[in-house]
């Protein structure tokens, strides 16, 4: 069942930048430490699941996208961080045993599984409050600016964004949906916030309207590639190498594009959305090999 | 074991400013016609939780700040209903079975019982990013005072205040704790939040630092004396009058003032509160007449 798919097309290794990786997690523990002083329960539960590692696929493509700018990574760590706490959060509350029911995640046992229901919901609330205090205490920038940059995630994340997409995932589980509706689900539940990391980014950049149009093409296209990919490796990945617990998708009868297309068909829609996520920043006058890697990355990961 | 304790000294009729609560009414009726395009399961259960009713008291306190400043209640409205949101958002996940599992709120199934448990929790999340949302969008003001506003209230409601109050109390129920954690608890669960309605409803007006404080004193004993009654009207009210199911602090082992102290103490101890908070305005140059009925209606209130 399990096809390597364009691995030699596009080599692994080294197209993604684990040093920005290592990078953001290193900043993700300094932010930690803020919250010495809160309850020890609330205090542990944040630190599992802020360490629990991950590829930090969305902070990693707003300092790429800094970088690609012209600008140190330093510039944007707050708000890149800040997303990281965002995904977390989102993460925890998917996983929940009235949602998608998950019992692992990035490897260990889920939130709630670890700590129980109450403190995983309180958990993933506390991580979204201080998603927006770190921006607000810790990134450097005017005023105008940061208002944009809470403004861009705010509504990726709300009724509007990642949980309009969640609902729709709940709500058409078990039954066959439409291909709009799908894209729309993909759209929200994931394209969104990936396409928000990336403006916000761009936007502390300060990049002019007609590269941030470029970049928003480009994020939505992986983003919903990504989703798409995730989906595909719910069925031919496994648990040693994702972290999660597989073939989940199939047994709740979720909808997603192998289940709407076939496999085949689904690595072709994917490889044809990082293709126009590549296409649409070809032209941009900024630096585009490390953009251009995570695209093709996503494409051929196997977790 | 009912008692009417105070009445005659603070009569009810005329201390709440429900016409303040009713203009709340009408701006959310207003702000919820711009979900119609998300999706049909999310915008429904915001509409239930939201029109659901209820006292509005920390956006009535915003208002009533603004008033007593010499401000337009327009002023600050966006504000104001961003703020019922949140404490919307905070009791359908308060409810949630994991957590207090209520039935009953404002006289009506809560979230979890009319949508199931993954939407509430959704719904939740929903409705706190669009509270922000609300103010980005919709509140006039200079960036920097904005900026302060969403501070105000992402600090009262993350993990250095509700959702650590709220750790608490979960992790507290079952066992005897220390007046000080109790008090801990009631501080960031409750008094945060409405010491921060009022607080962003002041900043917004820009008023001085000496005003800021005063009133600041004021929210935080308006809003510790708010959750004493609210324990004590557990054990001594019922379902009727308060739209919640009654005697469920002593059935679940909480942890509240009646606990701890009985009923007679826990009223002086609110009593107490009030008198500070009125106290703590009342040199101070403003129109301070409903902000010390408010006050005076926490102590006699009934629901």
């Amino acid at each position: 069942m399990k096809k390597t798919f364009k691995k030699q097309e596009y080599p692994k290794r080294g197209l993604y930048p684990e040093y920005l990786a290592k990078e953001i997690d290193r900043y993700l523990r300094f932010y930690l430490k803020r919250y010495d002083d809160i309850p020890g329960e609330l205090k542990n539960s944040i630190r599992y699941s802020i360490e629990s590692g991950g590829k930090r696929l969305r902070p990693v493509l707003a300092l790429a996208t800094a970088k690609s700018l012209g600008f140190e990574i330093s510039h944007i760590m707050p708000t890149a961080c800040a997303i990281e706490f965002i995904h977390t959060y989102s993460l925890i509350h998917d996983d929940l045993p009235a949602i998608d029911n998950d019992d692992l995640r990035r490897g260990k046992p889920t939130s709630h599984q670890q700590f129980g229901e109450a403190i995983a919901i309180l958990t993933g609330d506390a991580l979204f409050a201080e998603s927006f205090n770190i921006i607000l205490k810790d990134q450097v920038a005017d005023h105008d600016i940061k208002l944009r940059v809470l403004d861009e995630l705010i509504t990726a994340s709300g009724a509007s964004g990642m949980v309009a997409g969640q609902i729709v995932d709940i709500c058409s589980t078990g039954s066959i949906i439409s291909k709009e509706r799908l894209e729309y689900m993909h759209l929200n539940k994931t394209a969104k916030l990936i396409a928000a990391a990336i403006r916000s980014s761009a936007i502390l950049c300060r990049t002019d309207p007609h590269i941030l149009e470029g970049l928003t093409e480009y994020g939505t296209n992986i983003g919903l590639a990504f989703q798409i990919t995730d989906d595909i490796l719910d069925i031919t990945s496994n648990s040693e190498l994702t972290g999660k617990t597989h073939g989940k998708d199939i047994l709740q009868f979720k909808s997603t594009y192998p289940h709407l297309w076939g496999l085949d068909k689904s690595r072709k829609i994917a490889k044809e959305k990082i293709e126009k996520a590549i296409e649409s920043i070809k032209d941009l006058d900024i630096n585009k090999k490390m953009l251009t890697n995570i695209a093709q990355f996503i494409l051929v990961r196997e977790a």
